[in-house]
């Protein structure tokens, strides 16, 4: 534990590595969180659950940190509206470094002695951790990604993890299938009850939709045509102008793309990546395909080769059977974001080693394209 | 046919009856339609969809109506806005009456020798035009209830149907239950395709959520304690000040409501009513019990009396699985819908006689007061 | 006086007289008032600050009118927002007109014996609802023309009195010139107190801007050409998406215009009206030259024809020297509104008999467009 | 010229000195500019303006710069949207400043032969880049004293210069007076062409309002009286929940302010500062005074101690008599401002030295309270 903390710890500073000063303090949108904010509110995290409440005699860093770097947590006292993280210039990216210093050496020293009831929150901790490391990945991609100058994150990032996917459909039976994390890993309170859920036969596809595919769909019109498309979705199309996936540009009568690595020409034969919830769904019903639900994604996880895109599925984040939040603030966690999200299973290109599995449930909102996410099919069938 | 045809039309004008004119005309929030828009708009439905698609030679009674009264069938040519339909003086309520006559005299004349192939399209219809009848009774409720002298509607409507219930819960044994549409009689897309879903042990209420208990919860500060709410519930909460359902007013130290009938004290042994779904999933917390699912319901609707209110599930207004949106405009109807919603189940006072069933699935954004809602608890277990 | 007030009271309601119920209702937007608030708004003036104070043992005609009909006098207790104006489908129009009457019929009998000191309010009441009359024709104008049918207020409405203009331009020499109100008739606060201004020469059109001068900027692409427009009026033009006078329609290759006698080609040579500060002012620019100032228009009303339409000047509507607020909730009448509005001088077809002056200042913010409002112009000079 | 060029260019940078890195990139509020921004737009005037239109052969910098740092010419091609600067995280601060020198070597090189027409665009730049110097202190102090942290600017920074006025007021005789810039020296198109102004008999206060008599005036619920307030600044109050001055803070029983030197008590006898028109307004109604006009305070400017704060007046700022804007892009430099804002006269703390004169005329919305601005008032007279 001692070694997985000081791993998760450098990974977070490794992340920023390429990143000037100035790329830490931005917010271009309400989603997105500075790069330098994410680096704080990962070391609140330990110092708020764990240092003050469980080692005597914890001196904290600085009185207002608490105040500064809650995210969310109602339960903790105020905090600084999320809106308004980009307008702190202070304290400044060293300062935050220095705090995060503290409080791993801090933390090494509590762990040389850990009382064992408290390793699930260390481990709620280092997963927290991990779960702010993807999204430094997707707020940087965003910050740079717009602006106008495009500069590359790292000329060498890239973006689409090699799968040995088999090309075509994978046949699942119908069955009583085991859902939900069961075993000794750690897990997430939204995996559990597990249970059984009871499928009709439904046939998968092996690999993700490419930008071939879609880009396909939107020769044909996609985006001007409404049939495809939910109300929701079709209102979201014309209030934003939206006629691409996020990051593409076309320059020059050919489409590029921002990735991580610069702007560069699409690379058609990739997993179309950052389309909404509601692009997904129209380009499936398109196709005259369907999107899996979260249980036929997971009966099928041994199946098919996941793992470069977090895959939209059309489920929505409600609880399980059996489901209940933890007591205090860590059952803030999950479970009051069940309502007006929607799952996506897999993991992609920015998710931490050791912290993907086939229960686990990622969820946004169906507006939002900022993340690696993308599209798996099931064929429309009936019985 | 003939028969019900007629009926439908007659009842959509009786609900009207007790209206002035101005009463037609206004539309206080968007969601909320004016019910002279509702006069025509379901009369349009029977010109666009039959009339003039089927009935040789037909006249348009107005050659604007069609653009004036569409409400969201996208592939039908241009609609007004829904936010300006409160803004329409012309045509008035009469001119709509003339309109509405002119109709049902075509209809009925065509319906003497109407085409087999064509009474699925008569049903859908005559369902569309009683789907309207439960909105102008929510409708004309929202607009006379938020006029500062509170007139009545009509002082003897009463808005909660008696119904048989036992006191206590329903013990439901873990199974297989058939969900979805079967048989004979009409029943809406969404509801397909029948299949199996496969359910955990249960307990569910017999009865609905009274005055008197919901009450107790904000009395204890249910309200103000964010811990009982989802996220973005408790967004919603703050932004508008939410206190109480809609249409209690607290008045000389006694809370009231405004019902059909007039302002008047709380009858407190009465279901709750006018919740949204944030306000019935946070009181279900409080009671640390939970909302059924909308199979949960299904597969318990003959042992529970229902029909007092359409009561909040804890499911997602998707597709069941087989699901397809059928071909052209009439594929808006339902499908389109499936994302951003929650189901509620059952059926409400403001419901047409004839048109509940137990495969039902009605559905609203989780943030919305204004229909004839209420709660249905069970208990939350584990296995 | 009495015979004034009957006069004007009725005037009131001959406005009205071509209107159906329901275009007395709807707001379809915040600074368009419903008909039938401006009756009983007009009338709740005279029950609140003549009968209510002046009237011993005078009996208020209904408890909550004083609430509905107060528009923004804050000294004078709550008020209904103004936004929701068009929500109240009560009181009806009837009962208004009930309210009218008996209103009506107190202050007939208060005005047999009216003390002397009271002489200077009723004339307050009686120039207030002289320019609820303008406003009643505006906002009907407004409720009509944004029908989607069109219809016509009064076949034989005549939008454009006919005055005795010379073609050409007047020349005023430099000099000190008597400004405001003097003398014995009724004025409003605002013209005093009178007072000099001294202007250098100048020279001012002695007509109105017409419709096919106005077409010649539209052609030269005025309002696509960011040169002629102040900042804030570019951005009201590419926000709206403004380009053309309010009510122009361009249909089958002609433009159009929506006027009180129905839907019609423009009369090019009547003066163009309908067009907010930003647009005269641009329009100036273009023809290189620009607005009079209030007081150059004051100076030269004798000798110019006025009385087609409220001519905008490129004065702001601010406090003449020794101005002063009146005492009490009547103070509250123009003197507030002095910041971020433009002085509008003159009269136009709605402003009622015998209550237009040369000193009299309209106002309204530069972005507003409904009344009818016009443009003259003077040359740009250096001495 | 060359002389000034330097010490221009160097001051800018001064005033940046003490900021950290991440102060330079962020905006709090759309008025707000990033201080990178300043460096950078206050850089491309002159590479636009000056380098690429009259230097042969001049090489721009970067391709991209003018696109980015353009603020408001709609003239000169495309433009970065002011709410998106806060956005811009590159060019970095360490590039921005790259740019500064390659410009000032180029400008310094070109200024050693700049021909005779070019110096009143030479000049014009030199103003301008003072212009923004004044932005750029109160932008930091918008960015520093909204940062819950509260860091100081520079712990020495004195706000209020110290003048020499005689307490009292001055009597000012009726009589025409000399408006608007004469003589040799530099001064911007709005102060011209120069006239004469008719002014009646009235008395101006030698001194500027101070926090305690400003304390006074909120003490007497001068925020919660309608009655001294413009309807526009009302709604202002109560949108924003506005009770005090900008940076005022009660803590702890006492009234403290942010100033660049660090959150402190409110000095009693300094000018009140940071108040928005309307509260000056309201202010000056309580005081049953009022605000001078730009006019009479120019005619004063000679009796009075000016240079602590700008001052508000009662004028709009509107062309002068005569006033035509300049052609090209430097004639959107002013006359595009004139609607919707007041004038503001003499100088503060933040105007640079041999940037201030007695005809200069500055204007802001009268909502906006984070410049340096204050009080003077001038009695309410009659004749």
């Amino acid at each position: 534990m001692h070694q997985r903390f000081t791993t998760v710890r450098r990974h977070t500073e490794d992340i920023c590595q390429p990143l000037q000063t100035e790329d830490y303090v931005v917010q271009p949108v309400t989603d997105v969180s500075p790069p330098k904010w994410h680096l704080a509110h990962t070391t609140w995290f330990w110092e708020e659950f764990v240092l003050a409440r469980h080692q005597p005699g914890y001196k904290r860093f600085h009185p207002r940190y608490a105040f500064l770097f809650n995210s969310y947590y109602d339960s903790v006292g105020e905090r600084v509206l999320r809106l308004h993280r980009g307008n702190m210039s202070r304290p400044t990216v060293a300062e935050i470094l220095e705090y995060r210093h503290y409080i791993t050496d801090q933390m090494t020293r509590f762990l040389e002695n850990v009382p064992d009831n408290l390793h699930g929150l260390i481990e709620i901790g280092l997963n927290h951790e991990q779960q702010h490391q993807e999204l430094l990945y997707t707020d940087i991609k965003y910050v740079l990604g717009h602006n106008p100058l495009f500069p590359p994150y790292d000329p060498d990032f890239r973006e689409t993890p090699a799968v040995a996917a088999t090309p075509g459909f994978t046949e699942m039976p119908e069955g009583r299938y085991a859902i939900g994390h069961t075993g000794a890993g750690f897990s997430f309170d939204n995996e559990h009850a597990a249970h059984e859920q009871f499928l009709l036969p439904y046939t998968i596809s092996n690999t993700l939709v490419t930008n071939a595919e879609y880009l396909a769909f939107m020769t044909d019109k996609g985006y001007e045509t409404s049939q495809w498309w939910h109300s929701d979705g079709w209102a979201w199309v014309k209030e934003h102008n939206v006629n691409s996936p996020l990051y593409w540009h076309y320059i020059d009568g050919r489409w590029h793309r921002y990735a991580l690595s610069g702007l560069q020409e699409i690379p058609m034969d990739e997993p179309v990546t950052h389309i909404s919830w509601y692009e997904a769904a129209a380009f499936a019903e398109w196709k005259d395909m369907r999107l899996p639900t979260e249980f036929e994604w997971e009966a099928a996880a041994s199946k098919i080769a996941w793992g470069q895109r977090w895959e939209h599925t059309n489920s929505a984040y409600l609880a399980y059977p059996g489901y209940r939040k933890p007591p205090g603030a860590i059952g803030e966690y999950n479970g009051k974001f069940m309502i007006n999200q929607m799952v996506l299973r897999g993991a992609s290109v920015a998710t931490p080693a050791g912290h993907s599995r086939d229960t686990y449930r990622n969820f946004f909102h169906p507006s939002l394209q900022w993340q690696f996410n993308g599209i798996r099919l099931c064929k429309k069938q009936t019985w």
